[in-house]
This record gives C-alpha cells, structure tokens and sequence, in this order.
C-alpha cells in the first residue's frame, strides 16, 4: 500500500502517473481539507474533488480545477441574491457539492461521504479526507485575517502572507484509516504540493506527524520548487515571505525528519548536497510534470528509489 | 390592500392579470408552501417560486413552471449520486432553492426568506408562505402515502387519492402578517387554484380560515373547473375522487361560509343559480386566461364586482 498525501493540482498531477503504475487499490491519498469552504451554504472541498476529478479524467485541463466543459449558471444566478462571484464553481461541479452538503447534513462523516464521492467517480484507489473534523486554513496578513480560498482566490495571493494557521486544528482528530495508512504502508509520499497551506494542514492534525515520523515505511517528499519557482500557486511566494530559503533546499528543511528521500528537478542538480546536509537522500529526475509519459515516469522512479531505501 | 389566497400555475396567471390593473404594492399574496420539497438536501418551494417567476416575467411559458431558458446540468450530474431525476429543476431555479436553504440553515424564518426572494426578483408586492412552520401535503393512496410531489410529478397524478393530510398543519401557525392581511383587506381573492391541494393547506392553517370566515373584507373565489375539466392539474380527478361534484358547483360547495363571490366561466353559466343556492353570489365571466388582456380583463371585472359587494 502506497500512502500519499495530497494537496491539490500538483499532486493530482502525480497521482495521476502514480494511478498509471500502481493499480488503485493499492494506493491510499490523504486529503487536504484545511481549505474547504462554504459556498451559499454549500460545502466545497477543492482540493479533494481535484484529485478525484483528475484521476477520473474529467479535470478541466485548462484551470486545473473543476470539470471540463462545465457551465455556470447556478454560480451567475446567486449573484442576484448577493452572492460575491470570486469563486468560479461550476454547474455539474456543484452537484458534488450539494451531495456532499447534504450527506453532512444526513450526519454522515467526511471520509465516508468521500469514500462515496471516489466510487460515484467510478475509482478504485482510496481517499480519505485528513480529518472529518473541520480545519480552517487561515492566512494572517498585515491587513487582516483571510479565510484561505479568499487569499488564493479572490485576491490571487497578492496579500503578504505574515502567518497560516489551521482554525479547529487543536481538536481534529485523523480521520479513521489515516493514522494505519502511514504506519502499515509499504511508501509514503509527499505530493508536490505546497508545504504550508496543503501538505501543513495535513501535518498540523494531531497525531499524523508523529505517524510520519515514527513509520518504518521509507517516505519520499518531492519539490514543488523548481529552479526558485512554483510551477503553480503561491509556494516560492510564501516560502520567501515566511522567512524560507526559496528553494527546494527550503522546502526539504520544512520536511527534515519526516522523509528519507528527496526529489530535486535536474534543474536543482546543484542542490543535492544541501539536501543530503538535512539528513535525507537526494535524487534528481526530471519532476516537470508535462505528459502522460513524464507523470509516468516520475512516480516510477520514486517508486523504485523508495523500494531501495533500507 | 388586496389579498390573494393562491397556489402554483393557475394562480401565477390570475396574478398577472391582477398586477397589471392594480399597483403591485396593494397586493398581498398569501403562497401555498404545503407543496415544498427537498431535493437533494436543497429547500425548494414550488408554488411561491411559480409565482415570483411568472410575475416578474421569467417564467418558462410551456412549462408554467421553472424558469425560460433554464438549464439542467446540476440535475443531470446528481445522478451520479444517486437521485432520480423526476423533479426537474433547472440550474438558475436551483440558485433560488440553494439561497433559500442557506437563510433557512442561517436560521431565517420563511417569510424573511419569501420577502428577500421577492425584492431579489425586483417585485413591489407582497408574498407572504402560508406558515414558517414546515407543512407538508401528503395524498392516501390504496397502494400508501406519497409526498404531494411525488404523486404530482413522479406519478403524474395517476394513483387514486383515497385522503390529504397535511403533515405538521396541528402545529403551524400562520406566517406573520397572514391574519392581518385578512382582516385589514378591502378585498380577498382565492385564486383558481386546486382548492384541496393549493388553497386547501392555506386554508388548514390554525386561524386562517377564521380570519377569511371573520373578515370584513369582500371575498371572492374563481372556480378552477371549466365545464367538468380542469385548465392544468389533479382538481377534476381529485373532485371526483373525493366523492364530491366535478364543476364549478363542487368547487363553491368547497368554499361555503367562507365567500362572497364565487366566479364561474361563461361555459358554465348555468351552473349560476346552483352557486347561489350555496349562499354566495355568482359571477359569470370568460376565466380562460389565454391572454394578457383576458387575464386583466378577468381581474378587473373581479374587482369591479367586490367593490359592489355590500
């Protein structure tokens, strides 16, 4: 069983390569729900339905996010009720978000209501949200306290990020299934996904690090940074405001004691000695994930890098 | 001030008409809610939404209910999930049914919800629900008990109604300001709805049907049943059903001690001194709303004969 935790379009994207090596039943994602939100009382989990929408191939492959082809007139008619349009969701995409709100209505937990959502997508993997517990991701700024989706989205991350915060995080408990899926798998990975605001809220939940840490599973991370960028979001950004190195070393260093291996792009070949310095292995593939065939292949090669670590 | 007792389609007609010869703030519409539904864990009350649409022009015309031009992509994609699909509501119809569950979970009472609707939709009059109260049509069938909309929609008014109950009536008050508009009005009007399933449940609410025997305000009800048939719905079939007379005359019978004015179509003009025999007045007129100009010609006339009600 591989384990691997997911925050949204970047590691959908490695998902989807992994998907392609490793058959679907053997693959356990834990889910990031720090930045779900409510929308006119809808409940929304971006970056669940990401990876659920990617990995059943109907992605919108221009935004990353929701479906192809979807329309909006649910989202453009509530604005004649007051509704704000700064977050697009679409029609068909909706729909998941009224089950889910009324499954959770119905008394249902998240990770069974995902579960629910996965098989109606007709996937054989497992997802399990971190936590059915509510956590909050919050972006502390200059200028005030911003829910997460209204930094990311609404204003495109321009705010300068002072500190994040999980709300709710002190009384989340992991969700059923998430704690045995790092101690009794045969790989943890990190998804290429940003540190703070999608694999941190995982982390933040009591007990998952300690899960990590103490796993005797070999555990990878790979470097949503490459050569000082972000191929998507606002990672380099708050790495650089949060007083990191911006730089995949910045990123290993978040990760220091919780991996044994670490993925640099080739483009971050001079790296590898200042990662190996934190305490973990270095290795260097070409982690730009363009096609089908390069997705493939990195999630081969980690996987077999991963089956040599003692 | 002019109330108006009044269910879906037949109503939203004769309130068109009513609403061009009579400015919108001199109307009070007291909708049926008895008819509401959850879909998908969403509020939908079809009777008001009927009548907010046709009044503000954005009704679909072949339909008599939704919207013009709707879309139905949410509807199609909850599929995936598992619901039916025989309660068709459109995408921008869904927006309305999404913000009114979310004032609901807010905590709104149904008429702040009905008002803010109302205003949404740029109407001047007023609409008030029967009741806050959640009250629920339910039809006995020799094969059991459906919901209104399920033997409405689902089975299209096929099964036998042996009995209608409706749930939750004991406890229901009358919405606030429904009494009032009774009592205070210079005329009521129930409208051609179906008097067991759309005027029925107003009437049932504790007190309203006191209030409209009580009030001192001339009142008038127009017969639903043209010539033993019924323009749209399960009026004639439920007549006979019932056990009571399918016509006009059934219908005053209906409404005896309660009306003044009891208007009959020009078809049925013979059935006059029947009505009469019931107490009440008899109106002869053309009620077939085929037209704007018949539908206002049918309100004025209406009201030309209240205002000569002693």
């Amino acid at each position: 069983m591989i384990t691997v935790l997911a925050g949204g379009v970047g590691a959908a994207r490695f998902l989807e390569g992994l998907a392609a090596v490793v058959p679907g039943r053997e693959i356990t994602i834990i889910s990031n729900t720090g930045d779900d939100l409510e929308l006119a009382g809808l409940h929304v989990s971006p970056d669940t339905d990401i990876v659920i929408y990617t990995l059943a191939g109907a992605i919108n492959p221009e935004t990353g996010w929701g479906l192809a082809g979807d329309t909006f007139n649910v989202i453009d008619q509530l604005q004649r009720f007051g509704y704000e349009r700064w977050f697009n969701l679409g029609d068909r995409d909706l729909a998941m978000a009224i089950h889910r709100t009324a499954r959770l209505r119905q008394g249902w937990p998240m990770h069974r209501i995902v579960e629910e959502l996965t098989r109606a997508w007709g996937l054989e993997l497992r997802i399990l949200p971190m936590s059915d517990d509510p956590v909050r991701t919050v972006i502390e700024t200059p200028g005030g306290t911003l829910a997460f989706q209204e930094y990311m989205v609404r204003l495109r991350t321009e705010p300068e990020v002072a500190a994040i915060r999980f709300a709710g995080i002190e009384s989340a408990r992991p969700a059923p299934g998430v704690l045995e899926a790092l101690r009794s798998a045969s790989a943890v990975i990190l998804a290429p996904s940003n540190p703070f605001v999608s694999i941190g809220p995982i982390l933040a939940v009591p007990g998952i690090r300690q899960a990590l840490a103490e796993t005797t599973a070999p555990r990878a991370a790979i470097s949503p940074i490459i050569a000082g960028q972000v191929v998507k979001g606002p990672a380099a950004r708050m790495l650089e405001q949060l007083g990191h190195e911006v730089s995949a070393v910045g990123v290993a260093r978040l990760y220091q004691g919780l991996i044994d291996l670490f993925v640099l792009d080739e483009a971050d070949a001079d790296l590898a000695p200042a990662v190996e310095a934190l305490g973990m292995r270095a290795l260097v593939l070409p982690t730009l994930m363009s096609t089908p065939e390069r997705k493939r292949a990195l999630a081969a090669a980690i996987l077999a890098a991963l089956e040599r670590t003692p």
